[in-house]
């Protein structure tokens, strides 16, 4: 086939007008429904476009406008696409139709129940990363991958992709300790103790973690409630140069930025499959240069992992994942029976963390007792003491306060230590009736706290009053939930309200 | 659990403003990042939120502007948000965050494994049709459905949702025919034909079709072309008394309005199973009153249904889905190996149409065959000639001008006939080499006619002037590109450039 006088595609421009407009990830382009791109280009409402500037490119939703808010030949511009493209005002843009796809043939394969090997994983999370999959496709993908699990080889294949499409860190250190807790247990902020503990022992320990998936906080969500943690990928070195650890947030150093994208919309879906689990996980390590990793497995019937034996099918997968990218794993499998520590959201948890760091007389045990097997088990990996002596080394170090100063110095390093802030608004939920707490359900617990403002609000969540076993009288405060705005104040009471066995009790 | 003095959620309103911004289907809110509803709320931007007024609901996406755009306590509504409310300039709004999608968690049950029963789907169809699903959810729902495909019981369910989610018609007549073509073969417009035929005979055929999916073209958007197609249910009913059959666009008459939207996220994925067809295809019959059903199921190695095995696996599911619902079917397997007609796009389709009824000397005589063979078997199925004897029948309404008188009628009553509209812009594309045509690729070619700009540009797409088997001539023309819009020729044509094979000429 050939085509004779084949018309070049000259590509239209506008100038570029920043419209102050917030629309978080997704990159927005406002056009007039008359301008001559959206009639050469036949460009409708909601197409979406490629715009380039700079000599960047970006993925953009169009959408139209009648007229009155742009002039004519302007291109309206979202926050998150002016930045992304780098422009000035007025800035020359062209708009063009956005290449095909071509990895949406492979998800496709994907979702009809074959296999997919490293190259289609790469091209999948390539396009991930640039950010050229609408929600329709990574939606489709995260769905795909759930409803027929990945296998071991596919786990591979998209934990390398995610490190290969983002920036890799490397450490000027034989041993680089890292650590993890895979979820679904209120309130499980062991990580900043740990933290505090193993880098207390010289060990070097550059921990990135990320927000919340699924959860009312992550630790990043958490850590910015006591200092800064958007740190770039020099600032995050200067820390761990100094300190030997540092607690950011994984997402501003660019490592495995396509699971940050998917987190989004795992987020939105409340799903989290094992292989999208692992990958998730180990990209994140691998890409910031970790050699061993300590990965805390809470088991409950309400926490993510709900049998022993699915523990150990994780902490095997996990483990052989692991292997395969030369990475030594320690997988610590937990009691997740119910949630960890008091608070429950970002600053909530923070108020915890420091009181365990502080050896306050009123500290939660249960998050110190867990922090400690935790941060033992990074010691003993790490051959800084016996195999068997490394929680009492721990315990020592939180103790004696050397892991509080040390956690003083990582924070003021990062840019300052900061207070918590509290809730404007607070409300308690009290036992009907008197009774034992029989049951403690940590998804709607966690679903109450997010209904609160949690993660995006710090100061939301809730505190936890009662524990498993507790006896408590009538009328007496169960729980309090925590609320920077009235409407989710409602909104929660309402969900509490509804759901009144978040917590059981025997009558 | 109990609250004490449980704070009343009191809805903030703001004063509605009409922005003029078309954003297709999503419903879009601009409010401004310091207005008290957001704060009083803990609205973030890219916010679900469910905006209120005149006792109407709209579940719409908050995007926020820092200033200039919106005055303080105003919220700026998209076109499609202003027109679902029904609200006027200044109008009070509230805004609320949006109630739990409860029906998620049977989508979550269905990605791991787990049937779909009735109550099940018809939560989900409900909350699909109520348009409270963003991208995210239809987009998870749809791929479970086809990584494990829907079985009999759950293709059941899913039709009877969607028949029950819109609206239903009744006709006052024993037999109500209906027709369908399962797609995958570009320019396979027999419909308007075949409706022309039957209603000729006295029959009642009130024909609703759907627009596109993945394909260049629907009968909806043919139609459109040469007449209304928009036409609510009582301006159908009077072109159905007045005519005894129609020819309108289905979504207009609220049938099954869930698979609209179901279709919208298919054609971006590019996935349509089997039960999500036979749901689709048989929801809007059964709304639309149909109590005979003629099924094409054209089978081809690069139609939608590859091989014969295949197409009498879907003929059975159809019939079994059918008959629980009380509708007789008669599937009619036909040749897909290559297009029908020549012309693949809305309007060059028409022509086609026109060419066939007005039994013009050029006019393509697969399309007339194919119309004929269904037309018959619908003859046949209504009891209007003896069983073998419909085609002829068919044949002869249509050499006798009957149809064709018939089918201006129904145009007339619809609206009036339409002259389809003929493109700016035409560039042909030409055998590099003298041989036979041995091979031609509906997927290749139906996707180079949308990237020309069908179906939304209407009288874009391309005319075939080959068929398998011609012998060729080096630097004949194989086809010719019609575009309305300079950036879709180009792009049109660059696909051509890149996959020589669309049409496989012999040495």
């Amino acid at each position: 086939m050939r085509i004779e006088a084949k018309p070049t595609a000259s590509t239209p421009t506008l100038r570029a007008r920043r419209l102050g407009l917030f629309t978080q990830h997704d990159a927005v382009v406002l056009m007039r429904s008359d301008c001559h791109v959206c009639r050469s280009e036949g460009l409708g409402p909601r197409s979406q476009v490629l715009l380039a500037a700079n000599g960047r490119e970006v993925l953009a939703t169009l959408y139209q406008v009648a007229d009155g808010i742009l002039g004519v030949g302007e291109a309206g511009l979202s926050e998150v696409a002016w930045e992304r493209l780098g422009v000035t005002e007025g800035a020359h843009l062209a708009v063009r139709h956005p290449p095909p796809l071509d990895s949406m043939s492979a998800v496709r394969r994907r979702i009809y129940g074959q296999r997919l090997d490293l190259p289609a994983m790469r091209s999948i999370v390539n396009d991930i990363a640039a950010v050229r999959y609408t929600d329709v496709h990574l939606s489709a993908f995260l769905t795909a991958c759930s409803a027929l699990p990945l296998n071991l080889e596919e786990t591979v294949g998209l934990t390398r992709g995610m490190v290969e499409a983002g920036e890799r860190l490397t450490w000027d250190a034989p041993i680089v300790i890292d650590k993890h807790s895979v979820g679904g247990l209120p309130g499980n902020r062991t990580t900043p103790i740990v933290v505090a503990i193993v880098a207390s022992h010289g060990l070097v320990m550059p921990k990135t973690s990320s927000r919340a998936i699924t959860s009312p906080a992550g630790t990043a969500d958490t850590m910015e409630t006591l200092a800064p943690v958007d740190l770039d990928v020099a600032a995050m070195r200067r820390v761990v140069e100094q300190e030997g650890a540092c607690l950011v947030w994984g997402g501003s150093v660019r490592l495995s930025p396509a699971d940050d994208i998917l987190i989004r919309v795992e987020r939105v879906l409340d799903i989290d499959t094992q292989g999208q689990l692992i990958a998730s996980v180990l990209s994140k390590k691998i890409a910031a240069g970790s050699t061993h990793i300590v990965i805390d497995i809470p088991v409950g019937a309400t926490a993510k992992v709900r049998t022993d034996d699915a523990a150990t099918e994780l902490a095997d997968q996990l483990t052989e994942v692991g292997r395969v990218f030369g990475v030594t794993l320690r997988c610590v499998i937990t009691d997740g029976a119910q949630p960890v520590g008091r608070g429950i959201g970002p600053a909530l948890e923070a108020q915890d963390v420091l009181a365990v760091l502080q050896s306050m007389p009123g500290a939660p045990k249960d998050l110190q007792r867990r922090a400690c097997l935790l941060a033992g088990a990074a010691l003993e990996l790490a051959g800084r003491c016996a195999a068997g002596a490394g929680v009492a080394l721990a315990e020592a170090t939180l103790a004696d306060g050397r892991a509080w100063a040390k956690f003083q110095r990582i924070c003021h390093a990062q840019g300052g230590l900061r207070t918590p802030p509290t809730a404007a608004l607070t409300q308690s939920v009290l036992a009907s009736h008197a009774g034992r707490v029989i049951g403690i359900n940590n998804r709607t617990l966690a679903r109450l706290a997010k209904l609160a403002g949690a993660p995006d609000a710090k100061a939301a969540g809730l505190m936890l009053h009662v524990r498993l076993g507790d006896e408590v009288a009538e009328g007496q405060a169960l729980l309090t939930v925590h609320a920077e705005a009235p409407g989710e104040l409602a909104y929660a009471l309402d969900f509490a309200e509804a759901n009144p066995d978040i917590i059981r009790l025997e009558a």
